[in-house]
């Protein structure tokens, strides 16, 4: 793959005036994700940190359950591919590309439809241990926008983090917001980082894909500095996530569980 | 499909203060497109204009190639469909869903390999008729927010206009960039506007399936608020679009094809 990142010569016109300057402008890769030999997927991205981008793929669509299923993770750059081996055979569901979706975000296609049906707070144990305060979620923020060196320069990708309530522990940049979520994950579980405890800073929109994403990675906090839609707060309700929205300077909007957000501070 | 936004309740935070709200947030559908009966796919989208949605991607996916060749377009909100019936018979290339890319952007998959093969600077005569002023572009920008009343109430969504030098002419909203997009063209084509003396306004990121997009539908000018990607530069030298970038407050960036910008004001 190329590099993240290309010089561009631009017409800066600014106030009526005009110079000739050069530009950096965030560059475009694509990335096949194979497992076990079969396709699964094409995603374009920011051509980087691919083979994080296929795992924490694979793993927040519910395809692989955890590092424990990884055999052998093997990245093609030149032909833009990465080629993920389990140890035991792992089935693609048979409409997996029949039912795909292809969503307003970032590019994950997945049907959401049968996750409707459930109802996941009968099934899993809320985790409410974890809570962090509006300040700690402030301070976090302002980490990662110090971080955010990519969109600095090209003003052209999105940010995703995984924190505890102290400070930032992994970080990416991609195109995609869904591809940045990923890569972190993707990180995570490489890293066999306990995620319980843990939560998800994005610069991007939550919407219902992302949210499920997360949540399969088994994280029940997210904070971006964009909106929510309402199908993600639906399922967020019902999926006993914490949504924080709009996390902006000295102010944030809490969706859901906000008992997890601390406020008595 | 639901309508476009849904109250829900939120505990805003500013500066250390709590107070309980309703806040409205953007509301997401799902659209399912068919071809003559056949599935093409299904997107992620803001349920409004789901016809011009469906026209629009047909069109800019190139599978649609005018007006003249459609026959009837109904639509199923309770559904979630809208089915397209062309006068004669459109082949989906066997490969549609086999070579689709899921993007970075707003979900529209295509492999553009095939197109960086071919030379269209050969095959196209360039339009450089049609030109327009920094400040014309800059009134437009203007416009185009006091238009984005979606966006005004929940912040997440994104815009597209289809305008002329002096005015927008088409407008829409949808949680998906490209989405956006389609919905313009799609209007523009049952209006039977002609596309190569305007302009496609965008509030996101330029990135290579939205570059193509627009060209497609035969359009040489794209200004957006966001980033270009290296990726759409280079297609678009290569079509020959004209991409202005950073359309903000006084200032913007023409990357490509700057004979189309007017600057000796």
């Amino acid at each position: 793959m190329a590099p993240a990142t290309k010089s561009y010569p631009v017409i800066k016109i600014k106030g009526g005036k005009r110079s000739d300057e050069r530009d950096t402008v965030v560059d475009e890769g694509q990335l096949t994700i194979f497992l076990n030999g079969q396709k699964v997927v094409t995603l374009s991205c920011t051509p980087k940190e691919e083979k994080y981008l296929a795992l924490g793929y694979l793993f927040s669509e519910g395809i692989v359950k955890g590092r424990e299923e990884i055999k052998r993770v093997l990245s093609y750059p030149q032909r833009e591919e990465v080629r993920v081996f389990t140890k035991r055979e792992v089935k693609l569901s048979g409409d997996f590309l029949q039912t795909a979706v292809l969503t307003s975000g970032c590019g994950k296609g997945k049907s959401f439809k049968s996750l409707e049906k459930i109802n996941p707070l009968e099934d899993i144990l809320l985790n409410f241990d974890f809570s962090l305060t509006p300040s700690e979620i402030l301070s976090l923020m302002r980490e990662f926008d110090s971080k955010s060196t990519l969109f600095k320069r090209t003003g052209g990708v999105h940010g995703a983090a995984l924190a505890d309530r102290e400070r930032i522990l992994l970080f990416a940049e991609d195109i995609g917001r869904h591809n940045a979520v990923d890569k972190v994950l993707g990180k995570a579980l490489m890293k066999k980082i306990i995620l319980k405890d843990k939560l998800i800073l994005s610069s991007g929109r939550i919407s219902s894909d992302l949210l499920v994403k997360v949540w399969r990675a088994g994280l029940s906090l997210i904070c971006s500095r964009s909106a929510p839609t309402g199908k993600a707060l639906d399922l967020a309700k019902n999926l006993g996530v914490t949504v924080v929205g709009f996390v902006r300077g000295s102010r944030m909007n809490v969706y859901t569980y906000p008992a997890r957000i601390a406020t008595s501070e």
